[in-house]
């Protein structure tokens, strides 16, 4: 009989955030929302500084989806992951383009940083922290910023 | 012969944290650069969307430092903290306030979310992530939000 090896943590995270990407592309909450804590803490790109709960960003989530016409490109770069035992943290560049609600172009790169923690052995999102970098002369979100 | 027990690695994390704004508030450089790591991965408030390295870090606090005339606030409140026994998360909202390079007052609130790692035994700073979220409608840093 043929095993596989265990997946290290590191590997284990990785396929994780693979699986966010292929989800938001598909439009699929319930993959996306798989690997949340219930009370994750998330810093969002947009509106409050802070909120508490996965139910909160699963509808934020989805107001996003609706948002796009047509199909959501969504791509992660420069994703480095340090990983223990029940503790991990993550961060990356993610790309998202496509049609916006009034048919305009949308092209803009996002700094994602993740933390993880092992809950009945298995890896769950704790924190989240998405944002954009600003202009400090035009008090302007740098949405243009290209890695 | 009196003897302290050792501090939990969380303990030791929420220490750096509080050295780190009692830096902001004394000007103090090398306080401040202390307990980061020399390739610490930065997603800063303003500028890039992202940079390596303690020592380019250093450079934007140093003219950052400069930017305030005269006290610089600093607080810190919301700090959670998810450490295990070689990696580390903390999440929390930073409170700035002074007065501006033009002799504005200035006032606002941040997200800071730090990754660690333990490096020879001692707690380092791997990555940084600070920011503040936007307005989708006016696309500016939403600069007057409060927790």
């Amino acid at each position: 009989m043929k095993r596989d090896l265990p997946k290290s943590n590191e590997a284990i995270i990785r396929a994780l955030m693979d699986e966010w990407t292929e989800a938001v592309r598909a439009r699929d909450l319930d993959k996306l929302m798989a690997h949340y804590a219930p009370d994750v803490m998330v810093f969002d790109l947009t509106q409050a500084l802070s909120y508490v709960g996965a139910a909160r960003y699963r509808q934020n989530i989805a107001g996003w989806f609706s948002a796009w016409q047509g199909p959501i490109h969504c791509e992660r770069r420069d994703l480095s992951i340090t990983a223990g035992d029940d503790v991990a943290f993550s961060s990356s560049l993610t790309h998202n383009s496509g049609i916006g609600p009034g048919g305009e172009r949308i092209d803009f790169w996002v700094r994602v940083t993740v933390g993880f923690r092992k809950i009945d052995s298995q890896w769950k999102v704790a924190h989240e922290h998405v944002s954009m970098p600003f202009d400090m002369e035009t008090g302007k979100a740098s949405i243009n910023l290209q890695p």
